[in-house]
């Protein structure tokens, strides 16, 4: 066995802990060894759920006051470029829980630290880990449903993101918050880069629920045109309350594919005939992918130790990104945009 | 087109007005033209939802006042033998409901009666015409899961049958009035008759439900070997409350095959993420084998006016009427009944 | 009983012969007497395949030859205007299959023409009458996942269409002569309409299987917004291959709801354990909506026999037929567009 | 964190990886220190599949020349007692796969050594860790679908079973070797004990495969009347070939429970519309339980290292040997058979 590689996890939230989960119980090959959290309260509840003692106020102190070799970064998105420049500089491996971070020139920064100090970058796409998307990807591959010609794919998470993410000049919005794995895996399934987008956005819940964020929407709907002529469509609503739902659907010139089912447990009840069979939904994101969670962790491992590259890097988060932000300018300007012009121009809608 | 075949329906309770529904909405082939049923109640209600006039107390006042070519009798089990006898008798095709008769010699009686006549015989087997059963013998048949090893097949009813159903005196009980339909279709899904049967019975809702009858059970499970080698098991549950449930599976050398499910419409909601998905269930039998009893009864008139056998006739009916009394022989002599000993010696529980 | 409505085929095609079937086998109500097809050929299969005698290559030899109560007309569409208005001048009550007709103003004619002989028509949108599309939208407006926000229609089909429909002058392509079903189906369960629409098409197997028309497309993925906020997307492929697939998804204020799957007989197969379970897919939209159509030819003959408005009307059909022409002119102008510059313009792509 | 659990692996086959695996990837709190097995192809592939250095060929050897904490037993069930009786003799925990042992004398003698030695006993039944039969198990504890009355438990396999299971002598056949976990759950899930039994067996493949044992069957069907008046369905056949199919169904007074599915990865693809839809099936056990297997030994290392019972110990796992043998003991015998004639008279097929 190699010597554990050493992590310090910085970001104590749920996102924190599900990565704590997967290196202490489940990734032998890393090891769990200090903590960051601005939080006094997250750094004593995570540190002391999974028993790390090293815990840190800041990743500055982190690095000055502890060895490790590799960060796991779940911070709110509008510190992540900072944290993950700075984890780099300091020689320390990334992995950078999406979205990558709030514009293209912020992704560039990223990697262009990454790579000065040749550490591993690897973004936060559970989906390219969890084992229904891997198997799917290697049939598509292997053509089995032909060239893809329309995708659609769908994250609806249950719970109002935080306050911190209602906010465009924060956050990008749900389109970055919560589709930032759509965008991803589209791009990765089709085979091929949006070209342009057209998106709607709406606003049910919002205000009821104490919302006051302009522009904020709790619905999109995303309509992708590929390089390679193919179609997409994304869509996100958050909070939709009813569970944790993510799924693909792909139609090839052979054939069709589904990815994913919100039935989150094999287990099937019926007691009235009047209301039905009834079977478990996946209650969050942490359940939806439990092994991709995992696998990924696992991934980020192994890429340190056999010093390769990653299965998702930086050119993905940062197409991902790319997406999140033509989609929004789409909805705010009322017009199909092309992926060039964000690229180009920087464009955010800060 | 051909004339219509005239039918007369003997028993305008629910099981008539399902073959009454067929008659006139679906089967233009067949022509209901008159109805008998002992209640002036039924007679009335039945009668009028289906606009017949002929209404007659008694199959004999049917036969002397009415001109018609075929019954469909769907009465209690305990007068099966009188009526069909009486209609073979009286020149006119068959339409009988299961279970086929009380014993052996009955149904030896309604056979012989049909014979000497030259009526079709057709047992209301409708699972023999249900679509996902039709297609499903047909690809057994034609070898795709290999030789049949392994069969089970389940009958589950919402309601408590009425009283005369649960003297076995009357009626041989849940394994004929609601499990004939599983005798029947793991003989014409295995392609072998069975040999000998083991039972177990159970009794846990009746007494809560005012059932007083001497050994009623409404539970059941049988065991069944065939003559072929393979293996079976039939189950009953009635009263089961949460649905009409009747599906079997079979796996044969090659593979397994499930015919059948519990979902009864493609509509699934999920607005609790803590109870899940839910979906309809079958609530009736009706419901259930919709397309079957269409088909069935469009069988019954093809066969008469093409004057050749029924899919499913009285050997058949007969073959249900021996399992089921071995099976109850079985759990009142807790032993393994061969279904030899029913045909040699004519038992009856009676 | 009532008398039976007699009806007069207009179109002895495919379609034409699943309402024969109807109106032979399921709509006692309902009398076929006639049938009309400029095809000798089409004439002679389906008056022998229904036994109907009376035959006719024109609609105008019909109306002079043959005494009859209605029409249901499946010509293809660049006629429908015109059959429509002769048959409704005609005094005869009009079933008319989607798409309604090419544009607005053609539907203005129909409608003012059933309006002025006091006939019924209705526009061929089974799915308003499949009960699985039934018992959800009376789920919804009993509010059971609340406010809708976000809809998602499909509607994949098997082969490629005729040569009149690849070619947007004669037929607004798919958009409408296949995604109909859809844009009447979002319309109604989301109990809004749209406001604006933007679609992306694309052309992958067109050419390969010779089609040479401008502006062709074998995929559409359209986005709309409708006048209550809500979003919504239609997609279409044809051909798709792979089966016939229509499938519903709608997400309200308190949760979502499926309606249809792509399993089209509940038999489950599995042989190999490298390949997997197996289950058949709806073949054909004649298999997927075999209820939905019995339905609306019942629900036409009961409109007429009780003198009240069809379940869906031309309103109804005009909304799809503007759809249709605002997801073509949005693709062909690379913008979103409008429903009120379709109706008010009178905009077609002709 | 406390001081890992040190376990030594007996039996380095397919078992024995599926729990190293566990160990050395998934469960912190246990360290696999050792390995015995009498192959030395095992041995070595083992031990360098997982990195174990110190290497045995007989249990008594890692006695001598190894310290640990408890063993991991997944050898030939006629060796389990011999090697169980001296682990806990030695002092070290046990895990045993099942069944636990040949008779009900040896169970008697496990449990007494573990009792003696005060060393925790766990049975290798992983479905009571399972989380869709925790899940299941708690909710029916919880009333959901009222007091139990009919279950049915089944355990396909796919390949046919090592030589020496073929053998009654040593190993109770499949009635033990397969459907242990089902003579195991249908008593946990039901809350009470078997009170006779009856069975039926085929043998299909077996000759066609090479088996000559006297008494092998391929195809078991077992019939079960519980304590409680319940009854219970068990069905195994092995080589089923078609994938590994284990799944419960379970009916309550106020409904029916299904635990488990065959669908193996939520992947639906579709390219044929005559061949349908395909969904992978789960290829083998360790696919099918791969989170029951590392929850059973997470709940192993748990016992040991807080000192309390296992979930499931030696008296579970003597209830399943009793339901094997009575099995056994009925088919060859052809009658139902009491439990309490195996307990009392400790019979065996031998």
């Amino acid at each position: 066995m190699s010597v554990p590689i050493r992590v310090c996890l910085v970001g104590g939230g749920r996102a924190g802990k599900v990565h704590a989960n997967s290196l202490v119980n489940h990734v032998p090959g890393g090891e769990l060894v200090g903590i960051v959290d601005a939080s006094p309260q997250a750094l004593q509840d995570t540190g002391d759920q999974f028993g790390v003692e090293a815990r840190f106020e800041t990743l500055e102190a982190a690095l000055d006051g502890l060895e490790f070799d590799a960060v796991v970064i779940t911070t709110p998105t509008f510190v992540h470029k900072a944290l993950a420049v700075a984890a780099a500089e300091g020689g320390k491996h990334v992995f950078l829980e999406k979205p990558m971070a709030l514009s293209i020139a912020e992704c560039d920064e990223i990697m262009a630290a990454a790579e000065r100090s040749g550490v591993v970058l690897q973004i936060g796409f559970m989906r390219r880990f969890a084992p229904e998307f891997v198997a799917a990807f290697e049939r598509i591959q292997a053509g089995v449903i032909g060239r893809p010609m329309l995708i659609k794919s769908l994250s609806h998470g249950p719970g109002l993101p935080p306050p911190w993410a209602h906010d465009l000049k924060k956050s990008n919005g749900l389109l970055a918050e919560v589709n930032s794995h759509d965008w991803d895996c589209v791009r990765w399934l089709m085979g091929s880069n949006p070209e342009r987008v057209y998106s709607e956005v709406a606003n049910f819940k919002g205000a009821a629920r104490g919302v006051t964020a302009e522009n904020f929407y709790d619905n999109a709907l995303v309509n992708i045109r590929f390089e390679s002529g193919g179609l997409g469509s994304i869509s996100g609503v958050c909070p939709c309350d009813y569970g944790y739902d993510g799924r693909v659907e792909i139609v090839g010139e052979l054939g069709i594919m589904q990815i994913g089912e919100m039935q989150g447990q094999s287990v099937v009840v019926c007691t009235d005939r009047q209301h039905g069979l009834v079977t478990p939904i996946f209650r969050s994101w942490a359940e939806r992918f439990e092994w991709g969670y995992i696998r990924e962790m696992e991934g980020f491992i192994h890429a340190i130790q056999t010093d390769t590259p990653p299965r998702v890097g930086g050119e993905d988060g940062r197409w991902a990104v790319a997406g999140a932000l033509a989609g929004t300018r789409s909805f705010l300007e009322e017009r199909p945009v092309y992926l060039s012009e964000i690229f180009d121009a920087g464009w955010t809608p800060a």
